[in-house]
C-alpha cells in the first residue's frame, strides 16, 4: 500500500499553461486553425505532460499484461482458459497481433505474467509478477482478497517507473486472458450501475447460450459481491482480474512519473478506469486507443472523460490498438515540432 | 482522349478468388476469427489488389495535386488565392503538414502544378502539368472546358502509370488549392441532387456571410452550367477543378495499374468519385483515408460505396489523411504476411 499512496500522492494535473503554449504554437503552423483536429491535441497534451512545447520523440513499450480468470467456469469464453499461456509463449515468440503491429510502429512488447494458470518457470523474455494462478470465480465471491489486488496495482506501477528510468517516453497497455471481458463488463456495471444485460457483449465471439451465462455469471458476481463503487479497490479485488490491475497500476505508475500512456481497448480501459477513480488526474495522462465492439467500453471511456482515436472493429486486446494509436500520436507530435510557421514558410495567413 | 479511354479499359473488378483466400490466411491467424477488424479488410484487398497473397510492402508516393480557382472571385474562401502558390513553396521546402506526416509514414510527396495561378518558372522538385493559370469562375460558366478536363485526367493518368514503373507499391491523393471545398460541393450536388445548402460547409473556417456566398455561388454555377450527371466529365468540366482532375486521373490510373490507391479528404474523394463515375471498378482500388468534417463527404463516400479509415476530425487536405491511412493499411497487410497462424503457435482454437 506505500507505493500505492506514494503514487496517488505524485500525480498532478497537467500543466494548463503548457497545453495553452502549445496550442498556440500549433495555431502559427501553415494550416488552417484548428484543422489537423485530434492530430493538435495529441501534440499539445504529449508536449504538456512532457513539460516541454519541444518535447522530444523516444523509446516506446506496451506491456502486454496476462492473467487467468476463475469465471471460465461458468462457460463464458468461447476459447479453453489454456489459451492464456499458450498466448503468452506466442508473444515471446513474436508471432501474435501485438507483436507485429508493435514492431510496425516501432515499439518493444514486455510481457508480464501477473496470474497465468500455468508454471512457465524462469522464461526468457517473461516478466514474472504472478500474483496467484488465476482469480477465483467472480461469481461466487471476491475474485481476489484486496491485499492481492493493491500488490498487483503495486507492480504495474513499478514496471512504469522502471520505464521511466529506462528513459521510455510512451508507454502502451495490453491485456491477455480468456475470460477477460466478464471481469471488465463487471467493473463498468459496478461503477455505472447501469444493467449488465446493457453493457456485458459476445468478447471473443460467443454465441447466445454463452452470452446468457456470462450475463448471469456477473449478475452473480455483483449480487454475491457488493463491490462498493465509492472504493475502486474494492471493485477491483470483488470483479476484476490480476492483469486489469496491472493496467491500472501501469496507469497510475505513468500519470505519476509524466509519461503518456495508451490504452488499449475494453480489458485496459477497464484498468485505466479503476486508476482514474482512484485519482482524478490520471485520466489526464491518458490517450484511448480504440473504440472497442464491446458495449461496455463507450461508457468506460465516457466516464474517464475521453474519446477514443481509432475506430477499426478491432477486437482483439493485447495492445494491438495502443500500437497503431501510437504512431499516430507521434504525427500529432511531429505535427507540433515540425511544420514551419506562417512566418517561416512566407505564407498568407487568414481573414478572420 | 487516347490515354483516358485506353485506361478505362485495362481496369478490371479485383480478383474475388484473391480475396477469399487472404481471408482464409487471415481467419488462421491466432486470435478470434474477425477481431483485427479492419485491418483484415486492408490487408486482404491489399493483397488482391497487388494479385498475391504474400504482398510486399514498398515505396509509397503522395501525389500533392495544386490549382487554383476562378471561384474565389465570389469570395468563397477565408484565404486569399496567393496561398495556393504559397503553399506550393511549403510543399517543396518540406514544411507544411502533408510533409511532415508523409516522413513519419516513410512516403515521397511529388507536388503537381496541374494549374495554379503563378508562372513558377523551372523550379526544382514542382512537377509542371500546368493546364491553365486557375480555372474560370464557375458561377459564371464553364470551370474550363471539355478538353482542358480530359487532358488534366489524362496527366494524372500518366503519374500513377509512371509510379508503377517506377515500382511503387502504394499511392496516395492530396491537393491544395484555394478555394476547392467549393468545386468539390457542387460535384457531389451535381451527382447525388441533394441540396447545396445541406452539403456545403465551411471550408478552411469561412464565417457565416461567407457560406452564404459558397452556396450562391454553388447554386449559380449549377444552374448557368446544367452539368449532366450522367457524364462525369461534363461534370468535371463545367463544375470541377483541375487538380480534382489530376486526382481523378491519379485513381484511374491506379486502378489501370493494379496500385493501391489511399484517397485523403474531401477534395480527394470529390477525384475520386469521378474516376468511379467514369469506370465502376475504379473504386475497388481505393482506400478512404479519413472522414472530413465537411458534410459533402459522407455523401460522396456513400456514392463511392466504402467508410473512411480515420475519423480525425482533420479538415487540412494536401494528403495528410492519406499518409496516416497509408501506415494502418501497411499495418493490416503485416498482420496478413506476419503474424503466426494456430498451427504455427501451437494455440488451441476457437470452440464453434
Amino acid at each position: 500500500m506505500k507505493l500505492l499512496d506514494a503514487t496517488l500522492a505524485l500525480i498532478k494535473p497537467v500543466d494548463p499553461a503548457l497545453l495553452a503554449s502549445a496550442q498556440a504554437l500549433l495555431d502559427n503552423k501553415t494550416k488552417p486553425l484548428g484543422s489537423l483536429g485530434r492530430l493538435e491535441e495529441f501534440g499539445r497534451r504529449y508536449a504538456a505532460i512532457q513539460g516541454s512545447t519541444k518535447p522530444t520523440l523516444g523509446k516506446k513499450v506496451i506491456f502486454t499484461f496476462a492473467g487467468d480468470h476463475g469465471v471460465v467456469a461458468e462457460g463464458v469464453s468461447a476459447f479453453p482458459a489454456e489459451v492464456t499461456p499458450q498466448m503468452v509463449f506466442n508473444f515471446l515468440n513474436g508471432g501474435a497481433g501485438v507483436n507485429v503491429l508493435a514492431r510496425h510502429a516501432g515499439a518493444e512488447v514486455r510481457v508480464v505474467d501477473m496470474g497465468v494458470n500455468f508454471d512457465f518457470g524462469a522464461l526468457d523474455g517473461l516478466i514474472d509478477r504472478k500474483i496467484a494462478r488465476g482469480t477465483q470465480n467472480l461469481a461466487k465471491g471476491p475474485a481476489m482478497s484486496r491485499e492481492e489486488a493493491i500488490a498487483a496495482v503495486e507492480a504495474g506501477i513499478a514496471l512504469a517507473l522502471e520505464a521511466k528510468a529506462d528513459g521510455i517516453t510512451m508507454l502502451g497497455t495490453g491485456d491477455m486472458g480468456i475470460g477477460n471481458t466478464t471481469p471488465s463488463s463487471a467493473i463498468i456495471a459496478a461503477f455505472s450501475g447501469r444493467s449488465v444485460r446493457e453493457l456485458t457483449h459476445r468478447g471473443t465471439g460467443i454465441n447466445d447460450a454463452a452470452l446468457e451465462k456470462k450475463i448471469s455469471a456477473i449478475e452473480s458476481g455483483l449480487a454475491v459481491n457488493q463491490p462498493d463503487p465509492a472504493d475502486p479497490l474494492d471493485v477491483l479485488a470483488k470483479v476484476g482480474g490480476f492483469e486489469i490491475a496491472g493496467i491500472a497500476g501501469l496507469v497510475l505508475g505513468a500519470a505519476a512519473a509524466g509519461i503518456p500512456v495508451v490504452v488499449d481497448g475494453f480489458i485496459s480501459t477497464a484498468g485505466a478506469l479503476i486508476a482514474s477513480e482512484l485519482h482524478p488526474s490520471a485520466k489526464e495522462y491518458i490517450f484511448a486507443a480504440h473504440k472497442s465492439v464491446e458495449i461496455g467500453h463507450s461508457c468506460m471511456l465516457e466516464r474517464i472523460g475521453t474519446e477514443a482515436i481509432l475506430d477499426l472493429q478491432l477486437r482483439l486486446g493485447e495492445g494491438t490498438g495502443a500500437a497503431l494509436s501510437m504512431t499516430l500520436i507521434e504525427a500529432g507530435v511531429k505535427v507540433l515540432t515540425e511544420m514551419a510557421s506562417f512566418a517561416d514558410a512566407g505564407v498568407s495567413e487568414q481573414n478572420v
